[in-house]
């Protein structure tokens, strides 16, 4: 394919993309098909002799539309919402065709500097406090990871290398192996699986506060857990704080665990993946209270904040934790203003070396939607949340099972797990509208997440009377069994 | 922005893509500016109100451009490629538009199963040995890593639990930690960064072998390090192989390695990050006899198959040894399928949970290239560093210093580091050319590395009268001294 034929699909293809989202509420918002359904719709080795673009279009609605989950229609309400918007798919096309890949200052002086003061810009809406803002001269600062699972692992890792070298430096003895066996990170028991899952791949244990009745993990827990490990012999040094968990948007209290892991000279991580969104409103700010006893902060403005996947922001308040963490400098990767003090090379930061230019999103969402835009969207989300809580409330039939703060609803039927078992599958299978389930203790409960980008009021309603009509499905044959 | 404008402005960006593309030639292919240099040129927070898309697109060439390393310009011969087609950026926005976040088989089917397929097809045109292939019912598979930094990290990880585990099988006692701190990993001295910063994430011992004088690892070098650290109680556990290292492009001798690592019960992990693109060519397809000997393969896609970065194709012969390594269940993640069997949940074969629709840029490139598109494109760049060489041998000021076998030549003037240092530094700052340096043993080594889909006779000519020019002028000026 040549420039002036690109000239041509890209304008197809913008339309193609303009269609789907404007259509994509009259498909099956969860796709009716089987394991193994598109193997046998194409064929089993790549062609010898180019194709036409005709023939590959064609195939994406006979194909692929078929076996997708429409992440981005207005019934979608499953999981947590994932960002798109215009700005962010048209500032993606030109990182496309940039193509660089700015692992170093130099790789592309121009694709670390936009992420860098994006993030600080980030970090303003935010009212981050400023040792967590690059700015001229602070020792923190901001990066984009591509997902809060490696913005947790690189924290623990970061934090896993400062505690070792600080208990070499007073004890040479020790060896490496002989400090992991004794280290111990913490998160409420309500933590996402990707904290678990960094505990395993960096080889350290990693312990769950039992959380409270409003599913927060509490200064006392933890305490109480770490002084008991620490008579063990453990070694506690991490601790990611989740704000609005994902299991029911519930937020541990900073206020509380902050000052206990300054006092232990452990890292605090704050896992905000969902919740961090709203921060820039004034009125949710307030959840974020205690930031200021972290070590890394960590939202994905790719949930919530309209710049679509990958986007995690992270900030650390000491760059210098990282970077010692997994600084390795090969001559290939060697640049003239390296050692000068003034770059910032990103490899250093995270755990690939490549990265695309996804500063360039940021950029573009920040200034098309504008602070008010960007606050009017998480506004918008939130109240169809409350609308909807209303609606379960009038229901006698149902109850909300946590308090609603942001864009998540929990309810349930009241009654057994069973029976909610069986509704959730009634409403997966109807495929109008999709939902996932979690477990609060041992509640099976429903996850309405205001997700998409167009949802609006109709949509909340009519989804609502399709659960009820199946409520009452269900009801009915439990009452005849 | 809405539907209607985005149509206008997508095909507007479509045009400055192709303009950029079209012209990127006649730009500075290293930008001249300072560190710093773009802060300065923003406000220093983002605007409350929404601004214009004709705001942002001007400050593009405003801000963005004067600080952008054109590693598209034909005149960019750093590193290695980084893949950049037509195709690859029109499935990249289809996959913008799409915004699924493709975790597990329920949360797009689609996005799941053509990455099976595609990497089925991909194997096939490098005639993998059908144990890595997926097909109906094997152990193996395919899988997109972000990249080959990941892929080497993931198989660490997956080895170093095989390890664990069936050491604990046979010696119950044993800890995790004191595992560990037995296990030792290999790569030759010539690997990437990457694999030793993956040991560091690890928390294992990554020892490199010397090299032979071909750069490459010999399985005698292999064998003397594990038979010594046998000897001193150690554990080795895994190797990595590399198939054109970045310094030289030189290979290590699967041949020789791969037996041994059978026979030890170490995971052979294959890093064939940039050479693997070749294995397409039958020509070039010997240089990865012994890959039969592996556990995992991995190389880039997007580096040298015309698939915009990020796209890392790994393939495993059992897919249970990476899900043994990762898998964590959380409720809100399970769906009616995952027990069948029948499905992939890629989740567990990678470090982040989210992932985009990647495999739309293999299917895309596969078909509007067809295969024999992509082994000319490959052939082009061979023939062209075969060029470059012949151009060098004709110098007798210039030494080549390791046989071409790719896209790679390393050459150098005959004389002193410092010479070179200073040839190089002359050339990246005039700015018409951009190349990096390494070392081979103690020798400072320029490589020259055919990089850009569109670099063709005339720029390869260009290059080499310039650095030409510029050995004179430093010739002259060392002779003055």
């Amino acid at each position: 394919m040549n420039t002036s034929e690109f000239r041509r699909r890209g304008k197809e293809m913008v339309d193609y993309m303009a269609n789907y989202l404007e259509g994509v509420e009259s498909r099956l918002v969860y796709p009716d098909v089987e394991p193994g359904y598109l193997r046998p719709l194409i064929p089993s080795s790549a062609p010898e002799e180019p194709e036409t673009f005709e023939d590959i279009i064609g195939d994406i609605e006979r194909i692929i539309m078929p076996g997708v989950t429409h992440w981005q229609s207005p019934y979608f309400f499953a999981y947590f919402p994932t960002a798109s918007s215009y700005p962010a798919m048209l500032a993606d096309m030109l990182c496309g065709a940039i193509g660089c890949i700015g692992f170093s200052w130099a790789a592309s002086p121009a694709c670390t500097e936009l992420e860098t003061v994006m993030l600080d810009w980030l970090g303003k809406m935010l009212r981050l406090p400023d040792t967590f803002l690059a700015g001229d001269a602070s020792a923190g600062g901001g990066v984009i990871q591509g997902s809060a699972s490696e913005a947790t692992l690189v924290a623990l890792l970061a934090a896993r290398t400062k505690v070792t070298q600080r208990l070499q430096a007073a004890f040479p003895e020790l060896t490496q192996a002989a400090i992991m066996e004794k280290l111990v990170a913490y998160s409420s028991d309500q933590a996402h699986s990707s904290v678990e899952r960094a505990g395993l791949i960096g080889g350290v244990k990693l312990k769950p506060i039992p959380s409270d009745d409003h599913f927060s993990m509490r200064g006392s827990a933890l305490r109480e857990a770490l002084e008991r490990d620490k008579a063990a012999g453990l070694i506690p040094f991490f601790v990611v704080a989740t704000l609005g968990t994902t299991n029911c948007c519930s937020y541990d209290k900073l206020l509380e665990v902050g000052p206990i892991c300054n006092e232990e000279n452990m890292w605090l991580h704050i896992d905000a993946a969902y919740a961090g969104s709203a921060f820039i409103c004034p009125e949710f700010r307030h959840l974020l209270d205690g930031v200021e006893f972290a070590d890394s902060f960590n939202f994905n403005p790719h949930k919530w904040l309209l710049v679509n996947f990958d986007c995690s922001a992270m900030w650390v308040k000491k760059r210098t934790d990282l970077i010692g963490a997994f600084k390795l400098d090969p001559v290939y990767l060697k640049h003239s203003h390296q050692d000068s003090g003034l770059i910032t090379d990103y490899r250093h930061w995270q755990i690939p070396l490549g990265r695309r230019f996804r500063s360039l999103k940021l950029w573009f969402v920040f200034r098309m939607y504008g602070v008010k835009g960007l606050q009017a969207h998480i506004r918008k989300h939130v109240q169809l949340a409350h609308e909807f809580e209303a609606l379960v409330l009038q229901d006698r039939r149902f109850e909300i099972c946590v308090e609603v703060t942001l864009g998540l609803v929990c309810f349930r039927l009241k009654g057994s797990n069973q029976l909610n078992e069986m509704l959730l599958k009634r409403i997966n299978s109807a495929r109008k509208i999709h939902l996932v389930p979690c477990y609060l203790r041992d509640k099976f409960v429903l996850r309405f997440a205001i997700c998409s980008r167009e949802v609006a009021s109709a949509h909340v309603q009519r989804a609502w009377q399709h659960i009820q009509e199946l409520a009452g499905e269900v009801l009915r044959l439990e009452s005849h069994t």
